[in-house]
């Protein structure tokens, strides 16, 4: 929701009110990512503990391949690039790969996996 | 709203059914994020083409820096890694710049760019 007029050089106020109209709906945008994405890691985590608890494979390449098709058949129906939605998912199980080696690293040493950490899952889940 | 009970060895159905509700949720969550990025490269799109026909600078480094800062600080509330949320601008940046790209070849073979297609505007906008 913050707006600004630097680097609006000696546009009019017309264009410039339209900038900033747009750059509060990327801000908007944004933010409404920022919580769905935090939400998305609470139910992974919750997947890594379940899976833990009952001794259930890590990673599941079926779940995954069906994740991606259906990400790629909504981006072609949003007119957003297939290609690109596959990237983000991948990018998401980077990070779902990261927490996991860190909880790795944690059971070594004999911690307690914390509540921001999840078990091993299959990473996009 | 896929579900799968593979990779779900012999644990009982209650377990089954958690896993498949969470799994739900990570796919609904998906396909909110994916319309939401779709919606946000449209609004750059319209940066891009407002900055093109009002010869404004493409780059913004102030407002860049400004939404580093805010989404870090939306992450921190909603207990999102501040590093992760930063990782997340860079990726979709990644994306704008890469649209550039494809703009400026356009620009150079006297293409006009497409609706799909932004012209070069600060890369996250």
């Amino acid at each position: 929701m913050t707006t600004s007029n630097t680097a609006t050089g000696d546009a009019g106020p017309a264009v410039r009110e339209e900038l900033a109209r747009l750059r509060d709906s990327i801000d908007n945008i944004d933010a409404a990512v920022v919580h769905m994405l935090a939400e998305r890691f609470k139910c992974t985590q919750q997947v890594g503990r379940l899976k833990a608890e009952h001794q259930l494979p890590p990673a599941d390449p079926d779940r995954e391949a069906r994740q991606i098709a259906r990400l790629r058949a909504l981006a072609e129906n949003a007119k957003l690039d297939p290609a690109f939605a596959e990237k983000f998912l991948n990018f998401i199980i980077a990070e779902v790969i990261h927490h996991h080696e860190r909880i790795a690293e944690d059971t070594v040493n004999g911690a307690t996996p914390s509540a921001n950490r999840t078990t091993t899952s299959s990473p996009g889940e």
